[in-house]
């Protein structure tokens, strides 16, 4: 597997310097291509999303020309006016250059040229950002990640102009401009650029970029392998936390492609960082295929970049949200103008899905070049096919061997339930084994997501708050198990970074049932954890419903947690509870001290169930007690003294003592509230019993009853996983035989 | 005034008996005309709106057919399988009435006739419903009001058939059914019936319908007039804890319209019970309307029926919700049926007012009857124009003399500021004197409405919980001044029924500033409220503002408390405060013991400022300070032994000691949040000082700094609010002149 990939990368080196000569000739545009020019030009006014996009950016870039160029001296955090000027003159820079490459408007020139000269006269004599707190400062902005945004903009603009300028003004630009903005980003800084991070994705790009620009073969070269460095301290951590180089040594583009995605695409930051790194990669990676088409850049890794926008979009809720996993961000969604450039890409290199049609008809907009003006045409000419979300399992790790994640859906329904068994993560990761969240289109189950306020001064500066490592990261935050009070690998990021779970086997090739099994190993020593999740669409009940079995195996005697992060209104329960007259902490670290117990409940019947309403619909868990079960009502926001965090509500199942144990569950959304007629309809739980039947090393087995009479057995095999090894079981007095690791039937 | 409404009676009641004889030959159809039925089958399939409606009525109805008729006995509470059959048997008598005389199908008359006998064959036996928790239980329902809903709509069912069933038949049901269901909701309780309320409105609409569907004159005078009773407990009180009867022993159709309604039609128990109270209202009027035109039933009191329907309209938010005043619960809005048949004869019998076919459109479907064709023929013929709702005030009390409401509104910028001065609101009136909230689009400071779940049998039957009268009637529950941690009127509803606030000016005639100014001098004997609330808009500031000046003014020093009921999370404040490690109940009754205290906050400077995000804007609360006051965050919740709660946040600014005081409050919204892009627009106040110059009995005079380094001036008078007053006044050395009792100006 090594040796191949080295010689895929000298395969690419190897091409890159025969053709890198060529190119110094027959200099092809970086984005926009020069018949892509002439096929837009040739049909503007009949491509109805390209000419409205067009039309409203020139509106945006008109009313700055009118404004005047300004480049102040940069002081501020993001938030401030530096900071966001300076942000809006690369975002201008880029934008004008598309419109002089469209419209060939001179004005657009010239607007770009004198930027870009005040940049440069600015520029030779900047000091370090005066904000200290990155672990690599930029000059324009307070850390060198935005400084590596303005390069990746600007060599657009650049680019645009290049063949209009001077030679004069060209060497003046790349000389006390480009030249020196491109080494302060890696030579200057191998911390933030020889990285396998997000961070380093956008340095690299935008060090290639101005290489493509300029014809700058060493600065190409530098992006794609990084610098060649010996001396690195391997245990060098950034400000987010993250290990600064990679234990391989690996860096530059390439070695960013390989790592943090998985064969199928999946980003190991997780969906809100995928998105944010996609633009670099992107767009690069676009630069890349026009001025070096013979590299096959979007084949690398069997065209996992292509694949990445399809997981991108896959790991959105009804809303085109992305789930919030790991330190994400809630309400970031395929609006985002990153993924806007994925999807026109992937449509363009790719094998043009018409399904990526629907979601750009959506985001209402294209790119300006040749991929944007393809997706409008394809919508012009009435391509656009629904993009239809199923269950389906992503694999993490850049072998795809280290964990993943699964969605279990029913479209016909809005129920969409995401399974984490990945790998940390980075440094963006949560301490979140076999966690979950479910969506009724609207969130039921939450993750709670980062505790941060992006780009919100007020709030610690838009940055990572300090709950967010006392609380969002921590496992008690999560929709998992938590054993002793403590976090999965003790809340350490090295250990948690040596570790990931694994898929035990994903099903989603029956219509009435899609299952997941996943085990973790690591996150506690001497426990062996494994969650099994079923969405089940049984003609008993009126909505689909989700079956949770976590088991836990341990050496030793324990106690357990295990969360339910509900939104809404308790309608009512089947065990009794206590409110307590003064509310206080759950305890004193790892999360708990920021949870308030509400209420603490004794499990009486055999099932307890917890009924509330969200969003005008019911929802009942029903979960397998023993009668040591406490079922403690919790409320997040004790300890938070500058109200940082959301007053979210949960339901814990604790379970003192145990050794081997189960907890068994039936997530079930039935009915609805109108408020107009103020009907209450079907609010009632369709389960009448939940009961473990076995639960040992060979098999679990639940049976289920309904209010209607109906009994069903679940059956989920503890060793064998094969789809094809048949079991035969005696339950409840009766044979049973199947193939497979599970098995669902009426009694 | 009392002498002209007794003779508009007599004329009424003579025209009714010179008339009443006349129809007993001629029947005219109760709801749909003769006329009215050929002109819409004439026109069928021509009339979208009015054919959708008509072709998923007979659905519906075709389908309740299908399924076949059950008439249980009686023995659930609302929410329960027998309470839920006879609504929906209720509804189905009218409908299918409605297809019978629109389409001519026997299917439906033979379904009426049969559902019909099969209650007459149960009723004579039938005893009072099982559940005996209403002051006058029902028979078919657990209580009265619910038979009378039955009789409303089985009325209308009747009548669609009467004439195609044999006299025999009709002399079973009237002698059997109807004639002794009608007895048991008038004679057998008048307690329920001689009463002005929600309750009886409907009683008498019963008793008249069914009395003009039999042509039975002694019903119809008994629902006009009430019963002639003499010996009245006039102190008795139902299960909401309302008086039973009148002061003034009215009773009857003609005193439910003349008592409840305001002359601008607002109804006293606030637009939730308007709405509920509508249907009975228009449906027996429009019932009177076609048997007896000449009685103009609709120009009674000067046509306060449709006057009041524009009001329901107005007190909605941009959703179309109703403000949720008093007992109200969120969520109900003009989608109501009784909206659809309240806007169709408002339409209708007035003046065809094209702004209610926007409405109509919206809510997507007519009544199947003239009235309803007109406005689905309208709507056809592109009548429909937009229904803007701006700034007004209506009074409250039958003679309009009794307080009232204002609306503050800007509808350009969706910014909604609902101002209440009204009387008690009979026994669903929460003690709110001078309380507001606000809109901006969604709810920003919110009125927590009631503490109910309507028909959500697990929260306590679907009734009035227990925290409804701990917590959601109490002053403190509402955004207004509470003295020493007492509600208004000490919580008595015998003492707030006796007296209302009153308005002393509202002025919306300019563009700039709408202004509102109400007193309350009986809430706290000895104490007089004033509260002058202005919506501001003002070039300085992006959007409009609030300003809020509430004046206390008492013969003693007491100790007050000012709450705002925000949603959403803290951004940021300029005072310091501290979070308690533990939290426990602010209080011990009147509301206080559902408050945790979350955090306690000293004011440091001369104005403190409060800025929170709800649905990603920016809000900013800043309120002048004296040095003593004290800031609390506070959250509901505590004592709340079912979660019967929403656990929603306050600020609450506490002022101890004051004997005449001032809080002065401006409550702005600001800039945006947008998640997909990360931006934080505008996130901050743009108030940099709010300073009360003056504040004695002739002039309160405060005045806004700007960070824009603005100055702005508001003087409201305490005295004189005559609008053509002329007033002199020197403030910070310069002098000004104006008319009027308020004055806006920069310095």
């Amino acid at each position: 597997m090594k040796s191949r990939k080295i010689i895929s990368l000298l395969t690419l080196a190897l091409s890159l310097i025969v053709f890198s000569t060529a190119s110094s000739n027959e200099r092809s545009g970086l984005i926009l291509t020069k018949e892509g020019i002439q096929k837009i030009q040739a049909d503007l006014g009949n491509i109805p999303l390209f000419d409205s996009t067009l039309q409203l950016l020139k509106n945006e870039v008109d009313a700055e020309i009118e404004t005047g160029i300004d480049t102040p001296i940069p002081k501020d955090f993001s938030g401030g006016y530096t900071h966001q000027r300076h942000k809006a003159n690369f975002f201008m820079l880029q934008k004008a250059g598309v419109l002089f490459q469209i419209l060939e408007d001179e004005k657009y020139a010239v607007y770009i040229r004198d930027m870009l000269f005040q940049y440069e006269s600015m520029y030779k004599d900047l000091p370090l950002h005066p904000q200290t707190r990155s672990y690599a400062r930029g000059k324009l902005f307070w850390q060198n990640l935005n400084d590596s945004n303005w390069l990746v903009y600007a060599a657009q603009g650049y680019d645009a102009i290049h063949d209009w300028l001077s030679e004069e003004e060209r060497k003046k630009l790349e000389d006390n401009l480009f030249r020196p903005f491109a080494d302060h980003l890696s030579v200057d800084t191998p911390k933030f650029f020889n990285r396998v991070h997000n961070h380093s994705t956008w340095g690299v790009a935008a060090v290639g970029m101005i290489g493509l620009a300029m014809g700058d073969d060493a600065l190409i070269e530098r992006a794609l392998y990084g610098i060649p460095l010996d001396l690195l301290d391997l245990n060098a951590k950034d400000n987010d936390g993250g290990f600064i180089y990679s234990r391989e040594r690996k860096a530059g583009f390439l070695a960013n492609l390989d790592d943090p995605f998985s064969p199928d695409g999946y980003y190991t930051e997780g969906p809100y960082y995928q998105r944010y790194a996609m633009y670099p990669f992107l767009i690069f990676a676009q630069a890349l295929q026009n001025a070096r088409p013979d590299l096959g850049i979007l084949k690398h890794k069997d065209g996992v970049l292509l694949k990445a926008v399809d997981v991108l979009l896959n790991l959105t809720n009804a809303r085109g949200e992305f789930f919030p996993l790991n330190d994400g961000q809630k309400g970031m969604s395929y609006q985002n103008d990153a993924v806007v450039t994925a999807l026109n890409l992937a449509y363009f290199y790719g094998d043009q899905d018409p399904r990526l049609l629907s979601i750009a008809q959506d985001q209402g907009r294209v790119l300006l070049d040749d991929a944007g003006y393809a997706v409008a045409a394809g919508i012009r000419d009435g391509k656009a096919k629904e993009f239809k979300k199923g269950s389906l399992a992503y694999s993490d790790g850049a072998n795809g061997d280290e964990g993943g994640l699964s969605l279990l859906r029913r479209g016909d329904e809005e129920l969409s339930l995401l399974f984490k068994y990945t790998a940390q993560g980075l440094s963006h990761g949560h301490y979140d084994k076999l966690s979950f969240s479910l969506y009724d289109e609207d969130e039921i189950l939450q993750d709670y997501g980062m505790s941060r306020f992006v780009n919100i001064g007020q709030k610690g500066g838009g940055n990572y708050l300090p709950e967010n490592n006392s609380w969002a990261k921590q496992s008690i935050a999560h929709n998992t198990l938590v054993q002793n009070k403590t976090s999965h690998f003790g809340g350490r990021y090295e250990l948690g970074s040596k570790h990931h779970s694994d898929l035990r086997f994903f099903d989603a090739s029956k219509e009435n049932i899609h299952v997941v099994s996943a085990v973790e190993e690591n996150a506690y020593p001497g426990t062996v954890m494994q969650r099994t999740m079923a969405m089940i669409k049984d003609d008993e009940f009126e909505k689909a419903f989700v079956l949770d079995l976590f088991k836990a195996s341990s050496k030793t005697k324990n106690n357990y947690d295990l969360p339910f992060y509900y939104f809404g209104q308790i309608v009512g329960t089947n065990f009794d509870y206590k409110t307590p007259e003064s509310l206080v902490a759950m305890g004193k670290k790892n999360g708990y001290q920021h949870l308030f117990l509400e209420a603490r409940g004794k499990a009486s019947s055999g099932a307890a169930q917890f009924s509330w309403m969200a969003n005008n619909k019911f929802y009942t868990l029903t979960t397998a007690t023993e009668q040591k079960d406490e079922l403690l009502l919790a409320r997040i926001g004790a300890n938070d003294p500058e109200f940082n965090l959301r007053k979210d509500p949960a339901l814990i199942v604790r379970r003192p003592n145990a050794k081997d144990t189960l907890f068994a569950s039936v997530i079930e959304p039935h009915g609805e509230y109108n408020p107009v007629s103020e009907s209450a309809l079907n609010s009632n739980s369709q389960v009448a019993g939940l009961v473990v039947l076995q639960d040992d090393d060979t098999y679990t087995i639940v049976s289920i009853k309904t209010v209607q009479g109906g009994s069903r057995i679940f059956v989920v095999s503890n060793q064998d996983v094969d789809a094809s090894t048949a079991h035969n079981l005696e339950i409840e007095g009766k044979k049973y035989s199947w193939s497979g690791p599970y098995h669902y039937f009426a009694m």
